[in-house]
């Protein structure tokens, strides 16, 4: 038996379950496995970063889902503290940046994403701090126990949202600073609006509509304000909250296919579509989505891990793919609670669907328990099938996984009308007799059956 | 246009969805509604009532979800306090127990379910309550407040569990006397020992394998303790929560065909399958299981509004049937949560279903979050078609309505592995990276794919 190696490059969710799942299938006489990591930490959470921060995890080692020992005692080398800097797609090899190359067989590249970052003056000043990496964690804790008390949060989608939430709870002032006019941009306009309006009602300032133009500097070259068309908003800390972009260099200069969404261009399977016996998964990666098939990119811990795993089982011998992604994701601001899934009104009109939309209120429990908070509902239907397209839910507490619900419904390619007639739990501490997506899905289904 | 009539019998929630649904499809002038209610409520929550007595719920008229002048807004009459002592099938009349006649166009049967009672000595006593009206609800409170301090409930279901857990945070010494070896009969034993040993862990006394002998009466006839053959329980206060049986004599008598279970038999549309301009829909009809097809009979307020809307919709002309019945349940006592769906081990096997099981053990939120809380959830299997037929979950806060997923995967007809591939919702404060549902149905599946 020729033993053949695997070279896995990022180790995080997608590379080292590409690696976890590769050594459950394949012993490690048959298989070497070879992790570099360029940072000093492998299997973290970056999601819970902002809990670290905000207090809620007291202990940083928490992050960490498994750490290096653990995978030495599977028969996976992980090298910490060593960052790729090419690879040789022509000679299988990677190049390491301490001069050593890792010949492989097969390579899962699992760089990770990259923080957006706007091109200002000042973005590089000390005090603005992106919530990537549990540096960045630490960085920001320091920021605090150092006095900081105004902070500038810049963007409003999921991470802008609780980086808000988690330094308000430690006591500093927080201002949102939106390029666009609402936050959570991956909702619509209504829902959106619910969001912002909660947020004002925490007392966040919220600065909706202003681009980003300068972080300015003290004398020491430290951030003090955020500058907008609109004025200058005084910051002791700036957050970096504008999404994730795909972290692709190393793939690219390699000569790896790129897709349109600046992401490693794979298979189903994982594969390099132009280099079979590269895969890429995770956050560099370009995935495609469930519902139209158009390349997309969604930098998300779930979807890193179920591509790394993909890629894990295709390189153990087992026939994998990876389903696409619907866009689900939740999070919650205080105690607003904010989940969406499949497309909104947007997307589904880019998409040439020709769909209708349907909102509802509802109470999270029987109104009469104790703890029933309103949350809405919002559906897309697709008109004339009766397919459940898209959903929205903005709530109090028990809302956000509401929403698995309806991911569920369109996973399966459910009309409303089907999930209005399914049969779902009830008990007056969980839902009302009727759930809310219930109630949702027979407002939906009511107007497509006439 | 020939004015029709549609008389009600029974004013919860099977009968008015009913008169409802018939009302909001056919207005006053074309069709008159009349509800004959025998007690004084109408459209109350059966479900609430436990909360109402252990204070959860402060306001007895919370309960109630729509008013009587609500519903005479809406056209339709209703009476209560007046008791359908008949059905004439060929004169197409109800009877009143006043002596009135209400002939009917169309009528609904929805005469709800009736208490099982164990046929034993003293079962009449004063002392002994159901937890089925909302005067059940008013009496046990009144004991309580009178000073009853031991409480025996007799049954471990749904309605036995919540009233453990009220009774007890009303301060009463708690007795589970069960019939069965475990408590929620609905699960497997491995899941029904976990919910036991919650309630031993909360100082709820069970006592398991023990069918009631007689309730000892004193002096004055009044319940006082509850006899098995392992001994006498001693109680100031009996509690029936052995299930629900449908109360059907009404339309027995009248020459209703009524099906195996005891319910009225109907077809999907809610029509009794012996006379079709009449309908029954709630706890006192049959209804079929979504998977196998089969007659059951399953009393719970979810499905009595859901047949209540169809037979609703068929009276007023719009098409409709019933979807079937999962048996999706969820109930709670103290902070654990119990969810069922489908079929349970015991149920595949009956219905000659060649299944495996399995089951996992996550947390609610990802493990570092506060309120993090272990559960358990398993999952059968349909062996070679990789199908879902049933799940089972206990755990902390935050789980049972996960079973909704679970549910809807089963409706849909999806495989585990399917389940396992599904974009659901992540965010630390809502779920591990991979949901435990997901994770069950990654363990269902690695078995079924090899």
């Amino acid at each position: 038996m020729t033993r053949e190696r695997l070279v896995v490059v990022g180790g995080d969710a997608a590379g080292l379950s590409a690696a976890a799942q590769a050594r459950r299938l394949r012993p490690a006489d048959d298989l070497e496995i070879v992790v570099l990591e360029q940072g000093p930490d492998v299997s973290y959470s970056a999601c819970g970063i902002p809990y670290w921060i905000g207090g809620q995890v007291s202990d940083r080692d928490a992050l960490l889902a498994r750490t290096v020992p653990q995978f030495e005692a599977d028969g996976i080398t992980v090298h910490t503290h060593l960052r790729a800097e090419g690879i040789d797609l022509d000679a299988g090899e990677v190049l390491a940046a301490d001069g050593r190359r890792f010949g492989y067989d097969s390579l899962v590249v699992a760089t990770g994403g990259r923080p957006a970052r706007p091109r200002v003056p000042g973005l590089d000043a000390e005090g603005v701090h992106g919530v990537h990496r549990l540096a960045d964690g630490a960085d920001i804790r320091a920021a605090i126990a150092a006095g900081a008390r105004r902070a500038v949060v810049l963007g409003g989608g999921y991470i802008g949202l609780e980086m808000a939430e988690v330094l308000q709870a430690r006591g500093l002032a927080v201002t949102v600073v939106l390029a666009d006019p609402l936050p959570m941009a991956q909702l619509d306009d209504d829902m959106g609006e619910r969001v912002c309006a909660a947020m004002c009602g925490m007392g966040i300032d919220v600065q909706p509509g202003q681009p980003v133009r300068e972080i300015e500097v003290d004398a020491d070259g430290v951030a003090r304000a955020v500058r907008t068309d609109a004025g200058s908003h005084d910051a002791d800390l700036v957050v970096l909250g504008l999404g994730m972009g795909p972290e692709s260099a190393l793939a690219r200069e390699a000569g790896l296919q790129i897709g349109v969404t600046g992401g490693v261009d794979v298979a189903h399977t994982q594969r390099s579509r132009s280099h079979p016996e590269v895969f890429a998964a995770g956050d560099c990666a370009q995935t495609f989505h469930r519902i139209t098939g158009e390349a997309i990119h969604v930098a998300l811990g779930t979807h890193a891990n179920k591509q790394g795993r993909v890629a894990g089982s295709v390189i153990g011998g087992r026939p994998a793919r990876f389903a696409g992604v619907l866009g689900t994701a939740a999070t919650k601001v205080g105690d607003l609670e904010v989940a969406r899934t499949g497309l909104c009104t947007t997307q589904a009109e880019e998409a040439g669907y020709d769909h209708r939309s349907e909102t509802i209120e509802a109470t999270t429990r029987a109104g009469y328990y104790p703890g029933a908070a309103p949350v809405t509902i919002k559906l897309i239907t697709e008109r004339g099938s009766g397919l459940l397209i898209g959903a929205q839910v903005v709530g109090g507490p028990g809302s956000a996984k509401r929403i698995d619900v309806l991911a569920t419904t369109i996973w399966a390619g459910m009309t409303a009308e089907e999930l209005a007639g399914s049969d779902l739990s009830y008990a007056p501490p969980f839902s009302p007799t009727y759930d809310p997506v219930v109630v949702a899905a027979r407002v939906a289904s009511r107007i497509e059956t006439g």
